[in-house]
């Protein structure tokens, strides 16, 4: 949805102001899609699930599964969406097209070093194709 | 140069054709700059160096360095290059733009796991941050 996609550029933007690097729409191991993937100097990872609208975030609900793939989680929502449904173990952001604001800090729960190898393959792997493909779609078919 | 795109073009859809992603001048932590690393499913790197005519390859000479950084090493040059002054402990591709031959496999090399998870970090911070600066060019500001 075009907020979805606000919310999710103005995400990446707060990210890149702390030195992060974003990709969007990374699908994981477990098969589920991560709305935002940031990736850290350090390689530390986060996860952002973006919310447009409380519907939105009714029909997920499984976002549980999202934890065992990053070192933090954050729910991205916008300025009027009903903060208090989203669970208080997770991060909160608000945002728009233009930027986003932490309201709340993600805990920490460090990724095992082999499921953090394994999520930093794939962002590499989805971020280079789609790169490549930019450039030369017909020369990067097959790895898209 | 014009030449030295094309080669590239070309080793990237060789490398796209095996499944692995790349990127192009990748400045490594020794500070030099790789002209393609390709990274593979299993996370195995491979870095292949361009030369567009004798010159560029004489003038550069210290391709030993370009080997600490990945588990395979190329140079990639085109047919009509004179492929004897190449190192034989290297693999040697000729490609044009529209895609490359391997002439001379890479000897395996395998890197430390600490260097190769700092060059597949390099890598997909290189290429995420690039592909944000494609699609938001004032966002990305501060991640190039």
């Amino acid at each position: 949805s075009p907020v979805a996609l606000a919310v999710q550029r103005g995400v990446r933007r707060l990210f890149a102001g702390l030195g992060q690097v974003t990709v969007t729409e990374l699908t994981l191991a477990s098969g589920r899609r991560a709305d935002v993937v940031a990736l850290a100097p350090d390689g530390r990872i986060t996860v952002v699930e973006v919310k447009s609208c409380l519907a939105d975030f009714r029909t997920d609900g499984k976002w549980q599964d999202y934890r065992a793939y990053c070192d933090r989680l954050f729910f991205a929502v916008t300025d009027d969406f009903p903060q208090e449904v989203l669970p208080e173990a997770t991060g909160l952001i608000v945002a728009d097209q233009y930027g986003a604001a932490v309201l709340r800090e993600a805990p920490l729960h460090p990724l095992p070093g082999a499921r953090r190898k394994e999520v930093t393959l794939r962002f590499a792997r989805a971020a280079a194709s789609r790169l490549h493909a930019a450039f030369d779609p017909e020369g990067a078919r097959g790895i898209i």
